[in-house]
């Protein structure tokens, strides 16, 4: 076990910051609130792009690459967005350095001022509309369905790692459309593929809401959201996808001919989820042993140990070993022999834990005597030994059941979390000991503040699937007809 | 044909813009410099980077990413880099916006003035030096093989798409090593990396070599490239692979305890290409009816278009078709039947060939009488009438057969174009016609700026392979032991 990780009961915040060290996940740069991604993090960064490239494209999107660089006019145009993003840009003032005539070093050219200042993409809708407006003439050329992988700056005052940061890595997506309906299907479509990516892939269980007219996009009509708890109740949101109406495209003059022969400005939607995707997984389903990955995101899914006293055994235990390696291969599965001989295995055992590897096979020259090798579960810390004439078929299914008991682990933990309030002094106790809270809201935002100000609680989201109930706002009493997910976030 | 493309022979540089463009590759965006890399465009790149990735992984290396943002005073730290790119810096002096109080829209909010100004990075040595710091304290530690997939800004006076504009994407590979024999053999396996991935892939034939001093990226000791020829008879750098040395260890302090127990600065490697890739592949292989394609970079490989005027007759056709693309489909060949019923035949006949796909099939109702199909090479621009009971192994030869075809065109295209010159008024007449000039160089910084003033021919590189031998300096006459390469260059 990883000496001094510290517990998750003690002190999560520093039991997440420790693990991502420790498994080489990311580190802090030495540039104000920026990260580096380790290449531990980085390839599941990697694993989570393919997968959802993949989903995308069979959603009919194509990928395309816009300028980082966004002149202020262009944020300007469409006020709440302006408004939304402006104190959080990076502003590029000028494009070139010079020779300090005063000493050693490099100075700000001042020759080399920008006629107009550009900001580091917040995020791209008004450098993307600002070119449909040279792509969109007809509704033939309606749906346009464009994604792209980026990186974004906003200048965050508090940052983490992966969960907030001043530059993070994510995929936008920003589509137009000839009507209402389609963009709203679009919308709907693409919060749908997220809830799935993140229940199947990161063993996430999220829930599908609308945020509240206040915690929406800057710029959007209405704001989707999948919503995730952490072990420590409190709430992440884990992706996004805006019904943008015609905002942008009014602020663009991204007009089309429709079928009706008449101009109208194209209907918008744009989605997106970023590295902080990498922190939900860590903090859903890590244990107080370190990191534990589900395995169809896991950059390796199998570890071997050897484990042997004489050089002549290694010899034997490796040759036997090759084959499950290739066999293990062949099937898809990444797999991780690790023969160095400058660390002992019980110090290799500690750190595939730590680093959240799903399976490790020990194999010693008493098991491989009788036919058999040790089968360890990351998740559960369970040992079998299982017959090496079954071995590549057990992995097989065992890597499945893992993925899946992992999400129901997590489920569970969500059930056991979720909590139906009804009186306000019940909300401020409950909100203490964490969990998604199940209570009515009178639908204004003055109560939505009041609530935030008393508890630091906020509206996650009013749940798609929410029921129809009527009951009476946990803070004022007015009448409503259904519950909305209260939490504390990150 | 694409009405009214220009002829390469009468104006090549409209030619490349106007196939960018009509091909949907890329197009200017409203930011200076900035490209937008349209789908098809981005679609290569993809490929691209896919078939890179895949060789740097083959070859020991990580993906890790590092911050957009780099300190001035890092990019200080190693003079001659400080210097090279100190002049095409974009510079982030601000992290806020305001309301104007004066009127509409945003100001620069003078409170938010950083203390340190931050450059976008021109390349992540600086930033990726400072974080080795931390990471390598023995020689168990090295080598350290790192890459990142990125964007980079260099602030360009006169930009070109694809082929030199301010932001563009690349990867850059950055290598800490225990000995300088080892950084130069990771040097040179990289270069040769990025020739088998010109020549395998792009079809593009390269000469490896080594530039001379002042043509070295700076910072580095040695500077190895590969180097291409366009139709124009310009030459294009479309990749660099630099040895190091110790520079950025000692400029950063990066050390580390060797096997002896000493410290040591450890030797240092980078290597990158870039989206200019796709700029090179254009103007090498493409016509004057538009793009032609590599078949392995292909976004799409085969495109089948139905040739009929009933409408039951389509449905006729696309029943059979549908076969052929599912047998093409499950042999990993990228295809796309256009039944599209907007579009004349012939029209999407001449839309194909203008972007460049590979093998088109027409497929009438006479020829699926004849139990045949028409199928079209975009290399020659021949057709041929094969049987549907060959059809798919056929395709499958000939995509191989057309990879092969344009490798070998560009070859004798540069063999053609490759002289040997040994006197001055020679040197002057051949490079107003273009081509690789062979020619003796007396090793001197002083004759090569000449000759560049004179003729704007620069020294693309020493060749690796060029054999020794003894003549006169082209333009000075001093001794020299072996020829190097001259032509004008994008």
């Amino acid at each position: 076990m990883a000496k001094g990780l510290p517990k998750r009961s003690e002190n999560y915040s520093e039991w997440y910051n420790e693990i991502v060290k420790r498994a080489g996940l990311a580190e802090n740069s030495a540039v104000r609130g920026c990260m580096v991604i380790k290449p531990y993090g980085y390839a599941i960064w990697e694993k989570m792009q393919r997968a959802l490239d993949d989903m995308f494209k069979a959603t009919g999107h194509q990928n395309a690459y816009f300028p980082l660089l966004v002149p202020k006019s262009f944020l300007e145009k469409e006020e709440e967005h302006a408004e939304g993003f402006a104190k959080e840009c990076a502003v590029v003032t000028h494009y070139r350095l010079k020779n300090n005539p005063d000493g050693k070093g490099l100075i700000v050219d001042p020759a080399a001022k920008l006629e107009e200042e550009l900001i580091i993409r917040p995020t791209s809708e008004a450098v993307i509309w600002n070119t449909y407006k040279s792509w969109i003439q007809s509704w033939r050329d309606l749906p346009l369905l464009i994604n792209q992988w980026c990186n974004i700056v906003r200048w965050e005052m508090r940052t983490r790692l992966f969960l907030r940061t001043t530059e993070f890595l994510w995929q936008e997506g920003h589509t137009a459309h000839a009507t209402e309906a389609e963009a709203i299907e679009e919308t709907e479509r693409m919060l749908g593929v997220y809830a799935t990516f993140a229940e199947d892939w990161i063993a996430l269980p999220v829930i599908r809401g609308l945020k509240s007219p206040s915690e929406k996009f800057a710029g959007a009509v209405d704001t989707y959201c999948i919503e995730a708890l952490m072990q420590d109740g409190k709430a992440l949101q884990a992706g996004t996808s805006h019904f943008l109406g015609q905002n942008f495209a009014k602020s663009f003059d991204v007009k089309f001919v429709n079928k009706e022969n008449q101009l109208e400005y194209a209907w918008a939607t744009s989605w997106g989820v970023t590295t902080r995707l990498i922190g939900a997984l860590i903090m859903a389903h890590s244990d107080d042993n370190g990191l534990i990955l589900p395995p169809k995101l896991a950059p390796i899914q199998v570890v071997i140990v050897p484990i042997y006293r004489l050089p002549e055994d290694l010899a034997t235990i490796s040759e036997r070993v090759s084959a499950i390696v290739a066999e293990l291969t062949s099937r898809g599965i990444s797999v991780k022999y690790d023969d160095d001989d400058q660390q002992r295995s019980g110090w290799k055992f500690a750190e595939y834990e730590l680093r959240g590897v799903p399976v490790r096979l020990g194999s010693g020259m008493r098991d491989l005597e009788n036919n058999s090798v040790e089968v360890a579960r990351r998740d559960t810390l369970t040992k079998e030994s299982v017959s090496l004439d079954d071995i590549v078929d057990h992995i097989h299914a065992l890597l499945g059941e893992i993925q899946e008991n992992i999400y129901q682990r997590a489920f569970k933990f969500r059930e056991q979390n979720t909590f139906r309030v009804d009186t306000w002094e019940e909300f401020k106790q409950q909100i203490e000991r964490g969990g998604f809270i199940l209570a009515h809201w009178d639908g204004t935002a003055e109560t939505e503040e009041k609530i935030k100000d008393e508890t630091k609680a906020t509206i996650r989201c009013i749940p798609l699937d929410a029921p129809e109930e009527f009951g009476k706002c946990v803070y004022s009493g007015v009448p409503s007809n259904r519950r909305v997910v209260f939490a504390r976030a990150y």
